[in-house]
C-alpha cells in the first residue's frame, strides 16, 4: 500500500529473524516471570516450583500433509512435541490448552480422532488436557498447543549454560524423521500420478514411525537425573541438529566441535538418504523433527554420560563463540549453518 | 470416506456440542491440577496461589477481517480477549504465549504491527509476554493467545457458583461491539461496490471502539473486590449476553430471570441496531464481542453493588434448573435461547 515503508518479505527474514524482531522491545512487569522469551519454554516462579510455559503451532499443509497424516497421529504429535519443550528445560510437563481451527470439510469426528491422539499422548505422558479453543478456519486445519510444566529452580536446564570444553552430547538417533517424510512424499507423488498404486512402504517401518509419532526423551531426563548429570544446556532437536547446535552456541555465547562420525544415525536413515541421492549426515543436520535431545555436559560428568544408554558424545563446546565446525569424516573442517524449517 | 461410520457435520454439532464431546473422556493425572476444562480459565495449583490458564483463538476471515481491522487493533483485541478470560476468574493475567500462523501475504511489518498492538496491550495491562511461536499458513492469518494469570484460591470465581435468588449484575454496556461491526461491513459492502467511496464512520466512534479496540473489565474486578464483594459466579460477554447466561445457569444447576429494560445499552447502540432493523435487545443477547463481566452476587451485596459505577443488576437467578427467561419491555416472558458465535 505505502511505498514509503519499507517492506520485508518474511521469506527474506526467516524464522529466527523474525523471532528476533518479535522478542525486542518486550518489557517485563511480573516478578513471577522468571525467564521470557528465547529457551525452549518460558519460566514462571511459584515459590519453591518453577511453572515452564511454551506453545507449537502444526498448520495443515506447512507441518502435516493430511494426504498421509492419521487424524490420530497428528494430534499425538501435536502434543508429545510441546512435552519436547519442557523435557529439554529439564522439566516435567503436567497441562496443556488446545486450541484447534478447523475447515468446514472436518467432521466432528476427524476432529475427535484428533483429540483421541491428543487424549492418548497425555494419557502416556501423565499430562492432563485442562483446556482449548476451537473455531471455524477458512482453510484447512492448525493445532496451537501450549503446554505447561514443572521443575524446581535448582534443575532447570537453559540453552545458555554451556561453557567451552563441556561434552556436547545427543539421544537416540538423528534423520530418521526426515528421511520417513521423503518416503511419504515419493509415495505421494506416485499415489497422484495413479491413483490405484499401492503405497510401498514395507521395511520403512523405523523412519515412517519417526515422522508420523514421534516421542519425548523423557527417559533421557529420568537417566540423566538418575546418574547425577545435570546439563549445563539442553534444547530438543525439532529444526535439525545444525540448528539447534547454534542456538546452544548462540546463547551460551561459545563455539563448538561435532564429529559426523559420532552422530548417531540409524541404518535405515542411512539407506534412504542415499537412495534420496542426499548425504546422511545432512537429514541429521537440517531434517529436524527428530525430537530427540541435545545438551552439553561438563567434562567431569564423562564417565557417567560415555556409556550410557542412548545417549552419544557427538563433539565438545569450545571459547570460540560463535564458531560451529563440523568434522567430517575425511577430516575436513566446515562451518555448520543456520538452516531451520524454511515455512516462508 | 467410509459410509458406514455415522459422520455429523461441524454446522449440525455446533460450537458448545463440539466442545462438550471434545471435554468428554479427559482424564487428570496430576495433583496441582484444579480445575480443568469447563469456565473461563484452567485453574492450576501452586501453593498459596494457584495459576489460571486460558487460550483463545482469532481467525482471519472468522473474527476479524483484514479490509477493516487495523493490525495494531488486531493485536491489541487478541490480547486483550485472553485477559478478559482471566479477570472472569477473578484473577489477574500475569503472562501470555502469542502462537501466530502467517501466509506469505503479510510482510515483516505487518507482523510487527501485530505485535505492537499485543505489546500495547500487554504495557497497558502490565502483563509480561514470555513466549510464542510462529510459522507460515497456507491461507490468512490467525493468533492463539494462551494467557496465563494468578489468584489466591479463595478468590477464585467459576461460572458454577450461582445460587437462586442471587442478583445477576453486569458491567459496562451490551450489544455496543455487534452494532460497530455492523457498520464495518455495511462500509465494506459499500466499498467493494465503489472503491472511491469513502467509509462512513462519522459518530460511530463508541461502536467503533467497542469493536476494534475492547477492553478488559480488570477496573470491575478490583471495584467489587475493594467492596468487600466476592461474585459468586462470573464470566466474561464474549458470545452474546444469551450464550452467557446460559453457561452460568447450567453450570450452576440454576435458572434465572433477565428484566430487558434492565440491559444497560448505549444510546449509540440502540440508535444503529434500529437502523439496521434489529431490535436492540437482540444485538445485546446475541451479538457477542462485548467483553463486559457478567457475574452473580448473594442478595446480601446488594446495598454494595445497587450504585456501583459501571455495574447493573438485571436480574436474578431461580431455582428452576436450566430455564432461563427473559421479562421483555412489554412484561412478556419469553426464553433465553442459546446462540454463541456460529462459525461452522
Amino acid at each position: 500500500m505505502s511505498e514509503e515503508k519499507n517492506i520485508t518479505s518474511l521469506s527474506d527474514l526467516g524464522e529466527f529473524g523474525l523471532i528476533d524482531r518479535l522478542a525486542a522491545n518486550i518489557k517485563i512487569y511480573n516478578k513471577s516471570t522468571g525467564k521470557g522469551i528465547g529457551d525452549d519454554a518460558a519460566v514462571i516462579n511459584h515459590g519453591d516450583e518453577e511453572t515452564l510455559v511454551s506453545v507449537d503451532i502444526l498448520c495443515e499443509g506447512i507441518h502435516f500433509d493430511m494426504t498421509y497424516c492419521p487424524l490420530k497421529h497428528l494430534g499425538y504429535k501435536a502434543a508429545v512435541v510441546n512435552f519436547s519443550d519442557i523435557y529439554a528445560m529439564n522439566g516435567t510437563p503436567t497441562q496443556i490448552v488446545v486450541g484447534m481451527g478447523i475447515s468446514s470439510k472436518y467432521s466432528v469426528e476427524a476432529i475427535e480422532e484428533i483429540y483421541r491422539g491428543i487424549r492418548l499422548a497425555c494419557d502416556h505422558y501423565h499430562v492432563d488436557l485442562v483446556g482449548g479453543d476451537t473455531t471455524a478456519s477458512r482453510s484447512g486445519l492448525f493445532l496451537s498447543i501450549t503446554v505447561i510444566g514443572k521443575a524446581k529452580k535448582e534443575d532447570i536446564v537453559y540453552r545458555s549454560g554451556a561453557k567451552p570444553n563441556d561434552l556436547l552430547c545427543v539421544s537416540g538417533d538423528l534423520g530418521a524423521a526426515y528421511t520417513g517424510l521423503l518416503i511419504l512424499e515419493r509415495e505421494k507423488a506416485a499415489f497422484m500420478e495413479d491413483p490405484n498404486m499401492q503405497p510401498e512402504f514395507a521395511g520403512y517401518d523405523y523412519i515412517l514411525e519417526r515422522q508420523l509419532k514421534p516421542e519425548a526423551r523423557w527417559d533421557i531426563v529420568k537417566r540423566l537425573k538418575d546418574a547425577g548429570v545435570k546439563p549445563t544446556s539442553m534444547i530438543d532437536v525439532s529444526d535439525g541438529l545444525a540448528s539447534e547446535v547454534l542456538h546452544l552456541c548462540k546463547e551460551s555465547k561459545v563455539g563448538c566441535t561435532v564429529y559426523e562420525e559420532r552422530i548417531p544415525m540409524n541404518h535405515k536413515t542411512i539407506q534412504t538418504a542415499k537412495d534420496f541421492n542426499i548425504v546422511p549426515c545432512v537429514a541429521a543436520l537440517n531434517g529436524g523433527e527428530d525430537y530427540e535431545l541435545l545438551f552439553t555436559v561438563a567434562q567431569s560428568d564423562y564417565e557417567k554420560v560415555k556409556d550410557m544408554e542412548d545417549v552419544r558424545i557427538i563433539g565438545y563446546m569450545t571459547a570460540d563463540e560463535g564458531q560451529a565446525n563440523l568434522i567430517t569424516s575425511d577430516n575436513c573442517q566446515v562451518p555448520i549453518e543456520a538452516q531451520g524449517f524454511k515455512h516462508f
